[in-house]
């Protein structure tokens, strides 16, 4: 691609899911061209980007076609086998995240260990094998239920289980020995509510840390994001920030970290998750924050300064366009801007061009505005009428 | 391109400048497939639409071959000859705007005779065949300057002469009579500043009327963009928008119509010029309006309900890029980053990937905030650095 600017450099990303396709929009007016290494041709980055590679990101001649002539390569997933980040590492591309950091977000286990090392709060948690070994866990942290996670693969509540019994542990231990992942075993946290916070980090050291959010969870997925986070206490806030900062520099993350949080009924912050892309409890920052977080991905990933963070409303709430089960309506999101677009002149729909299947995210609306509990009920009776839920259920 | 909804129509745009290239930006939120016809495999919105087709906009066979398919075309630019769009709308596709509203954004002469039937205030003009009727057009409106114009092709200062005297006319119609155009003298405006009122309207009769701007012209070339427009007597203002939605609904325009406007010095409105597109003075709204123009103007051609053109903060500045003559920086705007980002961590940048000649736009920047002196101050500085002045011009 012929470009105005000499020293432009193309960016690679790894997986073509909406992640991808916001990150090229956002690209757009950085004038970065995007190369897009995408599992199909149809997906949904692969839409919005001209220059687009499909293949398989687990096969490293693919990669290496994918970044050939691209200085930095980022992704849309943390799915990319570390030998190959390491490898193409070796052959001259700036991964961003790389591969040391990137593992942290691949591997629980690895991650509760290096978070505990660095002294940062987390459920108590073990490795466990067996049943058994995850009935002593239980145990030591007062009985069951406990939660036992893959140690890898998992991701919008596949790969974890609520057990209650020595007996319920069966169908994880089923998974770990038929794909040779570990089991971690974490005490469930008596948690008032889920918070996240995200910070983008360049390589030179910068960080911008977005107000920290509420995040809602249906079933393991992101139903509803709240920014900020209603009510927080701001010492709790700044602690969930200091967190994600330190995470950040401790794991050398390039590009967005977000710190998924439990706020506990006792008034502290434990660290659930960590991601290192941008995320779903993000997206209220392309309409809500002064600067996205796809554009500070971007920024970034690409070593230039940040955009500011701060939220350009007092309250914004993102609500997820999940598959709905309601028949036609909801097959057909485009059939749903009549009503929600004319209901809501200031609402902002982002759609991804997915098929629409039960439960699949599909897309998201973000309101924003003065009065929360107006906000609120404009995001929700809209991602439920694009649900097929014909609005009639306002949570 | 499979898509998940089934009544997602696929859009045709015609010209693949930068007014394309962020209509499909806008187009990634919507989910809306875009289908570009550009002038070359590299051109601004080629870099960033995957289904382009490559071809010559005057060719009736390329522009079908360009529209098969979509439902509804719209447009880059006024140029397609009015006798293909008739055609493409006698074989069932939609052209938004249609070739009858159009016409009068092609031919200044057929605008002001259209506008002048609808009692919408010009400034006093005649039609001119001979430097002869020129002066005698002159000395009816006060003598010299007066304002020639080719009805047709002119853009960004081109086609248009300040004249000073008949033998001063020699060049236009050296122009006319080798392109076959017309000529249309205008009296010379004594005009305070430039304001810009856009509207965006759909094809079931909706309108969304944005603040009236200031723009201030160099050379004929947008050059800078306040909104809104500062201490603009609010009944001016409100007769200005008033004659934007006038035309809008008596051409019947669908998407966007930028009505440029002159203020004179004893307190009017007279219109400039006609626009049936997202337009240079609308570019603030991408960051500075609750819905940016290019979404308004999606929104519009594909009969959707509007989006809120409200401002979003007291002030937003808009500066273009242009191609400067000072040296490498000046070509490199990549290279420009690290400073303009660094000192303004809420600036927002939007470059078009097109090669940097002088005086070409290239992109532009965006500031807003609560202090006008403050906003302005941190677009012009932004502005000028990537045009390699380096920051020691500051107007």
């Amino acid at each position: 691609m012929s470009s105005a600017a000499s020293s432009t450099p193309v960016l690679a990303v790894i997986g073509g899911g909406q992640l991808a396709r916001m990150t090229a929009q956002a690209a757009v007016s950085l004038g970065v061209p995007i190369r897009l290494l995408a599992e199909g041709p149809d997906v949904s980055a692969a839409q919005v980007v001209r220059d687009t590679v499909v293949g398989d990101y687990r096969d490293l001649s693919v990669l290496r076609e994918a970044v050939e002539g691209c200085a930095v390569v980022t992704f849309d997933h943390e799915h990319v086998p570390t030998e190959h980040l390491e490898t193409l590492t070796a052959e001259g591309h700036a991964c961003r995240p790389g591969p040391a950091a990137l593992v942290h977000a691949q591997d629980k286990i690895v991650m509760r260990a290096r978070l505990t090392r660095l002294d940062v709060p987390c459920p108590r948690h073990r490795v466990v094998t067996t049943p058994g070994e995850a009935e002593a866990f239980a145990a030591s942290v007062g009985g069951f239920p406990v939660v036992l996670k893959t140690s890898r693969g998992g991701y919008d509540g596949k790969g974890v289980w609520v057990v209650g019994s020595a007996a319920e542990c069966e169908d994880a231990f089923a998974v770990a020995s038929s794909t040779g992942v570990r089991i971690l075993a974490e005490e469930k946290v008596d948690f008032r509510r889920e918070l996240s916070a995200l910070v983008a980090r360049s390589p030179s050291g910068q960080v911008a840390a977005y107000p920290v959010v509420e995040s809602v969870q249906r079933d393991g997925v992101c139903w509803e994001v709240t920014a900020p986070a209603p009510d927080l206490d701001p010492e709790l806030g700044v602690a969930a920030q200091r967190i994600a900062m330190k995470v950040a520099a401790a794991l050398d993350v390039v590009g967005i970290l977000a710190v998924e949080l439990f706020e506990t009924a006792d008034g502290r912050v434990l660290v659930n998750e960590l991601a290192m892309r941008p995320h779903n409890t993000g997206h209220w920052s392309m309409d809500g924050a002064e600067t996205g977080q796809f554009e500070n991905h971007l920024r970034a990933v690409l070593d230039l300064p940040l955009g500011s963070p701060a939220a350009r409303a007092p309250w914004t709430v993102m609500v997820n366009i999940l598959g709905g089960d309601h028949g036609a309506l909801s097959e057909d999101l485009y059939g749903g801007f009549p009503h929600v677009l004319a209901r809501d002149p200031r609402l902002k729909v982002h759609l991804y061009g997915k098929d629409v299947k039960p439960g699949r995210k599909v897309g998201h609306v973000t309101a924003y505005g003065d009065d929360l509990d107006d906000v609120r009920e404009r995001a929700l009776h809209a991602a439920a009428w694009f649900r097929g839920d014909l609005g009639m259920e306002s949570e």
